[in-house]
């Protein structure tokens, strides 16, 4: 069974067929975050903290951390974000202990990041495009890492299903070439907005699982994607998940931030026999009550984490 | 592809593979709800009609109609139940206009209800059990109805879903004997409780999609028994729901009165292409703001209903 092994200072955690879905925690990415942009250009980085501590308090067993923000100062990428991409993998590994995933576009933002990451960090990302591939296979080769593949190539975004597929299959075979495994692969096989593509999930749900058949390889996507410009995005996001689980999705960079996309991923993960006993769920049981009687949702599962781990955290006895 | 048609007096309602799922409304069975036994015995219908109304406004397609109630005066089902079924079914197709779905473990009180039925009411349900397909089977046949076929036969319920597939095959064989077509035929594969075996869901996937494959035929479950037993139902009822709409489901037998489930259904539809473009979900999504607000969700569904008709609803205008 295809397993990712994925590596912080002293956790292991694994994408695979066989493990629970892997939630990749999205929030530190000043893209569209204007606030956080900012403040990273003034060497502020608050937000990156507390959102470090938030996401993984309710749930992400990886943290993607993205440094792609245009400084007013020096409008160059390839001259700033290695030196903050690099900056913000130190400030997250020593807050918190889950492997990470280095996101940028920049090649030089990635070895950065690489080079100060303890463990086995994923790289997010290559895609089929010729300098892409050429830049980022030898990075991965020379750490031995994982990476995540998107399928897109120097002809963009296909919107046919089995293009997109072709890409994915190209990346894996140029991987094979520089000798890194298809289970090092994780790949994203692009979720198009249903609102503007009636086709999109019954697309991806055929795609993850012909991508596991056929290619042996996991799968992540940018979940919430689906709903985009429809009302409720939550509700479709909840029932997108599990959907995707069943086909055969095994992670998704995603904010854990939000209690019902989290519940649905819970849901899943019982529901797929990836939760022995019902542990999990019950734990979050527990949560969701909190969250209930008006505990914000980071605060609850804090709580529910400190009382399961017994260091000190405040036990509720039932009245 | 498998359409299973059924019909009120002037409306048809197909449960098909490219057909929006098949909300069947479960609420009128009094099985574990004493006070409408009670009710029922002393004549009184006004938890039916209620139940009948509020059942449709909040999008069951079809409604089942149970008469199981045990009397205290008369403790004979056989006596008493096929004249409550003839009593309940032309209290409720006056009432609403959906197909209905006639349920029972009395042949006489299936029998009955065929008798006074309007358009093709569904029976539910034969088994695999000897006894019972000799008696119901002649039924579905003379009444030229679509039947559900429930995956037990005379040895129990397997705990193995390889014999449930198999029961599930001898029915539509002997089904096929007595003329009538795989169509016709809807299977529940039996859902068993999560908390109780661990592989409840994945099997139920796995047989879904076998049914569907091997047999050509639609299915249905009691959707909520996956989470008997365990905190939190519903987050694991609108998991469910999904995976099971993913893998080829196509109807359950379910409570519609709950907005988390119908949430789950809608978007599933949505996600699986069978709500064109959008409209059922931009609907529901205005049903979900008023449930918000704090409208009770059968009287936000009716508002909704009433608005999308143009019959005299109140439009609410956002200020």
């Amino acid at each position: 069974m295809t397993r990712t092994v994925l590596e912080s200072k002293s956790k292991t955690v694994a994408i695979g067929f066989d493990d629970p879905f892997c939630v990749i925690g999205e929030r530190i990415n000043p893209t569209g975050r204007k606030k956080l942009a900012a403040e990273l250009e003034a060497g502020d980085f608050s937000t990156v903290e507390k959102d470090a501590l938030e996401q993984v308090a309710c749930g992400a067993m990886v943290l993607d951390v993205n440094a792609g923000v245009v400084y007013n100062s020096n409008p160059n990428p390839n001259e700033t974000e290695p030196p903050l991409m690099r900056k913000m993998i130190e400030l997250v590994q020593g807050l918190v202990d889950v492997p990470l995933c280095i996101d940028s576009s920049v090649p030089g933002a990635l070895e950065a990041g690489l080079e100060v990451a303890e463990g086995r960090p994923l790289v997010n990302s290559v895609t089929g495009e010729e300098e892409r591939l050429e830049r980022v296979l030898p990075l991965v080769k020379k750490y031995n890492v994982p990476v995540v593949a998107i399928s897109n190539d120097d002809s963009g975004i296909s919107e046919d299903p089995d293009v997109r597929f072709a890409v994915a299959k190209k990346i894996v075979e140029r991987a094979a070439d520089f000798g890194i495994p298809a289970h090092d692969i994780v790949v994203d096989p692009l979720v198009m907005p249903i609102g503007a593509m009636a086709s999109a999930g019954q697309q991806v749900f055929a795609l993850v699982r012909k991508l596991r058949d056929e290619l042996g390889v996991n799968t992540t996507c940018g979940a919430s994607n689906i709903s985009f410009g429809l009302p409720h995005r939550h509700g479709i996001n909840a029932a997108f998940l599990p959907m995707a689980i069943g086909a055969g999705m095994t992670s998704a960079i995603m904010n854990p931030v939000r209690p019902v996309e989290m519940e649905a991923v819970r849901a899943a993960n019982l529901l797929m026999n990836h939760d022995d006993n019902g542990t999990e769920w019950i734990k979050f049981a527990r949560v969701l009550d909190a969250v209930g009687e008006g505990t914000p949702f980071p605060e609850a599962s804090k709580a529910a984490s400190a009382a399961g781990s017994g260091r000190g955290g405040r036990r509720r006895r039932r009245g």
